[in-house]
């Protein structure tokens, strides 16, 4: 019965102990540098959307948003709120692809909040026959179990130069 | 011996059980309405920052940001970095009292990520003599040993009315 009641407290101790270390690598604050992974993940969202953008394809382009009613946008417009109002405020603000134009993002900087959450500051660059403009945009991301996914986004413009 | 190291293996269990405990505590996802006193406690940074505005105190409206060479504002002039150039804006795009107005925050959306780390979306509204305008903002917080500070700012107009 003692011999049990040990054993049972051995095997109680190290499964605490196995389990407070995973808990830790979990949750302990890494340097943007050791998040290679994550940046390669936002990265491989980042990049297919302004392939879509410049093929014109804007549902293609909104993939990379969270699929829900809780997403929102901070822009020009104000708060735009839900997948389905940040689609709508994008084909009417581009509703053609002379509108559109060639999208370009730059200057990505990476901030993360636990393993689960993540703040990336860039600038962002359009090319169109007529004007060029550009600004700078906070996107806001959760990682699901589908992948990473921009929940919030704050865009706005810089400059507007005449071509 | 025997008995010394079965207290050891208890003593350690229990150890490990309450850290294990606390850990889940402190890293569980918390829903935005059951984190109250973190609301408050960026309230209380919030609020102070628009009577500082409204006695055209600069300075001390930026007490509320992270002094650090890391901290951001994207806004109409592309990026600010550091507190210094973050107060070097503020000072230069409102150089007085007139061109300062009264500020009013409205409409804040918290979201919480892990213990340490919030994002706030809200509206800003200055009211000027000859003028009036108003925007949005996002402002990402990190609590830090002295309480939360807002490490990266960005907020952007949103219309212009003749006042």
């Amino acid at each position: 019965m003692r011999k049990s009641f040990q054993c049972m407290l051995t095997a109680g101790f190290f499964l605490c102990l196995c389990a407070l270390l995973a808990e830790g690598r979990r949750t302990s604050p890494q340097a943007s540098g050791e998040r290679t992974m994550d940046r390669e993940a936002i990265g491989a969202v980042l990049q297919p959307q302004q392939s879509s953008w410049n093929r014109a394809d804007v549902e293609a382009f909104l993939q990379g948003y969270w699929h829900s009613p809780e997403l929102t946008f901070s822009g020009s417009g104000g708060v735009a709120r839900g997948w389905d109002a940040v689609l709508a405020r994008y084909k009417k603000n581009y509703p053609d692809r002379a509108r559109m134009g060639q999208l370009n993002f730059s200057e990505l900087e990476f901030r993360f909040f636990g393993p689960d959450a993540a703040v990336v500051l860039g600038k962002w660059h359009l090319l169109r026959e007529k004007d060029e403009l550009g600004g700078v945009f906070t996107l806001v991301w959760q990682r699901f179990p589908d992948g990473w996914k921009i929940i919030h986004d704050h865009t706005s413009a810089v400059a507007e130069k005449p071509h």
